[in-house]
């Protein structure tokens, strides 16, 4: 590992904070709630007092590393806007954190974090031209291209959730047509299983892709349908992303990479069977090593950057 | 300028070579038609030929590069595969230039080259974010990132014109739908305008790209909504570009780009209504600066890199 680091996710309702090593050993990260404080600095203040009581345990620990769930202006270090978080618009958190805690810090936006931790710690170790993309409610990616994270001209690169499946498709909240995230975002496979399934009786907790995934196992042909046509919206995506990058792998996370071979075996075979035999050769479709960790660890990785 | 260097464009019908700085003064490059020539090394010879009397004119020319049209592993200096002529198979082009004409080589994809003489003489001058494309037959194209061409793991990348824009779309020959080549290669381009103007008289030479812009710049309407057409689905793929990559800059040339403010004002309209505030900021579409010369001065730009 070299450099012991701290790592903060900021997420939108709970904060983690921990030590890479005892994440990457197991250990629960350490938490604090968004909701307890007044704005930025307040929360930063809650969160350099975890660091510094997690610095009494690992005095070595180097750096801090935070990842943000909104727009991140990394050369800068500021916090541009964070979705669903009131009070932050232009925060300099990358100085303020530095201040509080008395360590270098580093700062950048989830995703980045998620395909920072696959690419260093996890799934696509050894790869220098990397995809990571999170299903969930929405869709984010990040790319490691050359081996480094890319970001794009203003750090708004990786939106995989946003690229168009459909030019004559349902218009998306930024005026396209057809994003992938209004195919395959949790709402949607939501609302695609409760119209497909509608004879059957609906969940506990409705149509959840943990749900689905549940149904699908236990041999219900028409949920597995849905996993197919999942994957067909997804491949339909990723293959694009595959012409226009030639990478060596796709790391794919979040809540519905958890049906594991419902969603992965028919995507790969989608995948192949739309791009050349060059573009196949080095992709491999891997589901992340990490769960909800990755942000956390992926925020400490890129500290160790800085450290 | 720095060095001079020499550059060859390895065409389907013909081989363009000359000095870059001949060719960006404006002077027209020596020429050797492939048919004159039985397989690869006779050709490199009839190369080698041309670059030994350009360097009796400018001894200073310190290396040569050559962009070739089809795929290329470039970290080892082999053509893999050249479309449309036969012969060429696993040739160690690098190499063999390199001997035939005493001076360092390089060697890369003709799409790569044309995005790496708009990125270092053209359009893209200054900008390190770049996505380039040449609008044809077929739709090449080619990515700088972060300064530097990227070519992928197998040299394979930005092949933007078999990026789908609709999942239910005709399938192309490699298997994927709704690919954009299907929709404004310059074939279908003619169709469309043969299928939209079918009351109107054909121009002679039949609708090609030009025939298309000439009538719509004359004031017929219909044909005009063609162009429109065209930025339609060309922006719907390039909005996508910009989700993934969000670049500062594509470059468009080709035969289609030369119907300038008839495509490029449509398609600036339908981008921009397409991506975020953030993503559109820096985001700029501009046509080529280079024609048909362009693969001639990246492969000479290149050629510098190796000198």
């Amino acid at each position: 590992m070299g450099t012991e680091t701290i790592g903060i996710d900021f997420g939108g309702t709970s904060v983690k904070i921990g030590l890479l090593s005892e994440v990457l050993g197991g250990a629960a990260p350490e938490v604090v709630v968004t909701a307890d404080h007044d704005g930025p600095e307040a929360l930063v203040d809650a969160m350099a007092d975890v660091v510094a009581a997690l610095r009494e345990r690992c005095p070595a620990a180097a750096a801090v590393g935070c990842g943000v769930p909104g727009l991140v202006d990394v050369p800068g270090g500021v916090v541009k806007i964070v979705t669903n978080v009131p009070g932050w618009e232009d925060i300099p958190l990358r100085e303020l954190l530095a201040e509080k805690t008395g360590l270098p810090a580093a700062i950048d936006n989830d995703a980045n974090c998620m395909a920072y931790a696959e690419f260093r710690h996890g799934a696509a170790r050894g790869y220098t031209d990397v995809v990571a993309l999170t299903l969930g409610t929405g869709i984010g990616g990040g790319l490691i291209i050359g081996g480094e994270l890319y970001r794009g001209s203003r750090c708004a690169a990786g939106e995989i959730g946003q690229m168009s499946i459909d030019y004559r498709g349902k218009t998306g909240p930024y005026g396209q047509p057809g994003g992938l995230e209004t195919y395959i975002g949790n709402r949607q496979i939501g609302e695609l299983a409760a119209a497909r399934l509608h004879d059957k009786p609906e969940p506990e907790g409705g149509w959840t892709p943990k749900a689905l995934a549940e149904r699908a196992a236990a041999g219900d042909a028409a949920a597995n349908d849905i996993w197919i046509e999942i994957a067909d919206y997804l491949g339909c995506a990723l293959a694009s992303v595959a012409w226009l990058l030639n990478p060596q792998a796709f790391v794919i996370g979040g809540g519905v990479a958890k049906a594991a071979d419902l969603l992965f075996e028919p995507l790969e075979r989608r995948v192949r069977s739309m791009v050349s035999e060059v573009i196949s050769q080095d992709l491999r479709i891997l589901p992340a090593q990490f769960g909800n960790e990755a942000g956390l660890i992926g925020a400490a990785a890129l500290a160790a950057e800085v450290s």
